[in-house]
């Protein structure tokens, strides 16, 4: 918050568009409200803090029953207590849900909201278990609990930074379409091409052009797992080539990222919009009062 | 389109060389071309997203085809509907290569331009593949139709990205050709000295100077792969000096290139300094002929 | 130090408060504290250079005796020279601990800071091997003596670029734990998704969600060890659109960030708006309080 | 040479002290250096261009001669050839390091300068090889020759961009010095812990300190091999926080080395040094002719 950002004026964040006017409820509800949906009072603070003991317990609860040494060994003994601490969170969760769509003057409105969704995958899986065959993979489902920290940290909307990232990355919409167009057409053919030199070597990982395509995708963005690797001479020279410019591009880019992100921001000075009622030209300073070109008043 | 690029002023952008004079044209070759070349009509919009559907439908094709699943368990059932669906797209594409030819002014010159080879390419290898042998090296040439996407997308010449890139490019050139021939060089020089290091090792991978320049590539610009490793005390040194070596050129070099970027395009925008002789204002843009704040002549 | 600094100006690095105050201190006290705490003194440089010739030849030391090689060939014939080696070189630490204690005017807040401790773990282990059974791994410990090099070097509080670091990390400290919070988020939700594609796959590594997780680490930070790797092809595609994600936003981030420093650093020297009542001249400093240009109060 | 720089200007480049004083030498030693030693005429360009040849030549001979396929299949055919080959640019090589000695002023400064000593090594080995035990590793260094490709290229000396990076690189080098000297004690500390933590373990390649310092390098600077990987949870859980605080330091890095060289280059509009002869006061921009702060004339 202290942060002072070069990039955003804190002063000119739009305030976002409130999901219910609070005006339309009842005292209990805006007292709840405060509670629930907001962080200024020392009850609010208080059930945000639960509500992240609550999410952080639960997601290491279901890492810890997913790990081979758990069940082999914990699970006879701490099973049911690890499912019951399991269905009191889950019981929490559903009275906080509850609670949430009590307290909204749309509640139908917030059921559809990003949180909203979130909010209702925290506790489905628990009570669709039992119903359904799969469990474990719909128990890990719950991990998306965690997309719940954003709210308690309000890092969706309350910090600039967010803000900022999502302007930027608005502004450069079509410089990071083309970039990413291109380079999906880039690992499409390279892979295409090392499927065909590649692919009648006995040894070689190169047996069909997805696999080609995903062997391209972890060269160039320089993770390079090694699972497959050009065996033959041609293929290494290839890959060899490939790597040299992948990582020149990135060089590259990065570098132009840096400007444009600048210019974006550097933009907020931008030129006025008026044009000479005389002379028709454009392109005038801000703080211009006379047109440039022929002196007549703008 | 609606992206606000710093860099360069989309006014200033030179219109390309047309290939065609259209005023040559009769009239129904000037709508056949302003439905096949340009995008502005919905009929011209039409054209562009079937042909951008056909080029998908069939890169997906080829790239399933070449999937091992495929040829054992789908290729006996539906082998012959792939190859007519196929043979279907190819003779679309080359009606529309012929429609292209028809409403050109130059013909020959848009045979031989970049979209021109592209076009054709897209064609050949389905009529080849039945007069040569190595037919499916052939039939995934036609992954390269996805080179024609450029062209429906116009991401080519008709986004301010490109251009903008191309200009960086071209202003850095010198510094990239530097930067390269440095790269080549200190990969060679690396190469050999831990071929010399590790050559005589009998697990190791670094069995000639060019494996062991492969493994130079691979290691500086951080991919990994680990198929090539050192395995002696020695090598492991000098490798390991290499990489934080390698690092911190990245790291600086990536910082210079940024700060290139910036200020080739900060050069551009130099401020006049001429003052007005009337009120003595100065930070006049360049091409101001009248003071912006009392209207007299500068 | 003769390293010009862009970004934090030499003459506003407040003085960090001294430990003791050396007027509390009798002649011989102040003597020492001089060769032994400063580096201005040929005494004082003498001091610190064999310091770092004691840290260099004992972590040295440590790292020889921790290999195989070592402990087969050289440990019968060199072992003793080696542990009275060390043994010296405990001593003559201890001597200067013992030493640093007598001559700081308020030991205890001597003990209690940082190089305190570094001080004292450089000497505690050596004494403590004798009476611990796991040996080797207290002996590693003294590796850490390596901290002390950034005493000899006064690498943590006497140059510029260390504070210039801490205090962009210190501006940019919300917008970091964000990159960081968004990050440990997106890897323990892509972590999960893997784990519940990848677990039922026989020869996979995916076999558990911390496992997965640290898989995910390892992927976007591009290190890609390769030890685990999707092997189904759904697997492999969610992996692939991941790293490409990833790489976009490792490319976008850096040049945010480049452009975050670079704000950061141009928002200092905002000139003054105010111009010359006289001359009309502009462009004076923010603290100028005459006009540069004819000399008459702004 | 087209190329724009931004940041050094080419006028402001020191010209480079000459090595010989051409005036000191006869008519035939003056044309025999125009064509040795520049490349304005039409005979010196020739000069270089077969030079840049026959290094090509020769490196790739070297290429060849060190690959397995090679030694079996060609050796016995081509083998005489290639060593023939090998002699005539020796000799080549030879009668030009004679010339050149014979057409500078000063033969000894030629001979201890850089290129003298690349020149010497150029041709050392091919002599030596007779005398010599371990023949391949003395031939291999023939590819040394690559450093004459500088030569040629005048890489190294009248390009713009060598020198600006240069500049760079002296004006920082107490910022790299600092940033190196912080990843070495890292890596040290980090290969320790990690030894400690894995040793124990049967298949770990943790098998002592310096060989996890190397897999800490291989880790940091993100090539990761996967050769030696952490098997534990503790290893993998610690080896996971420092890919991510690694991960974090890079993209912080870069950030800063961006605007290090963008302010390096900004410093060229550095503030006068002339204090007030009134109040004593610094800081006055260049172009001030009366102190800011008293009004006096400077």
């Amino acid at each position: 918050m202290a942060d002072n950002d070069p990039i955003i004026d804190p002063k000119t964040k739009p305030t976002p568009p409130p999901i219910e006017s609070p005006a339309a409820l009842s005292g209990w509800q805006r007292r709840w409200h405060e509670i629930i949906f907001e962080a200024d009072t020392p009850a609010g603070k208080a059930f945000d803090i639960t509500l992240l003991v609550l999410i952080v317990i639960s997601v290491v609860g279901v890492l810890i029953q997913s790990t081979p040494t758990y069940e082999e060994l914990y699970q006879p003994k701490w099973g049911r207590t690890l499912d019951l601490l399991e269905w009191v969170i889950t019981i929490l969760f559903t009275v906080e849900y509850i609670a949430r769509l009590a307290c909204v003057a749309h509640p139908l409105r917030y059921v559809f909201s990003f949180y909203g969704i979130v909010d209702l995958l925290a506790i489905l899986p628990s009570y669709l278990a039992p119903f359904v065959s799969g469990t474990q993979a719909l128990a890990t489902i719950r991990t998306l609990r965690l997309l719940r920290v954003f709210r308690v940290f309000k890092l969706g909307d309350h910090l600039a930074e967010s803000r900022t990232l999502l302007k930027i990355v608005k502004q450069t919409r079509t410089k990071i379409t083309v970039f990413l167009s291109v380079i999906m057409i880039a690992i499409t053919v390279l892979g295409t091409i090392m499927y065909v030199i590649e692919r009648d070597e006995p040894g070689s990982g190169f047996t069909s052009i997805p696999i080609s395509i995903y062997w391209a995708i972890v060269t160039l963005t320089t993770v390079g797992y090694g699972d497959i690797a050009p065996v033959t001479v041609l293929g290494k020279t290839v890959a060899g080539m490939m790597m040299l410019i992948g990582y020149s591009i990135t060089v590259v880019t990065i570098g132009i990222f840096a400007a444009v992100v600048l210019g974006a921001k550097e933009e907020k000075q931008v030129p006025s919009t008026q044009s000479c009622p005389n002379c028709l030209s454009e392109d005038h300073a801000a703080d211009a009062k006379y047109c440039k070109r022929c002196g007549s008043l703008l």
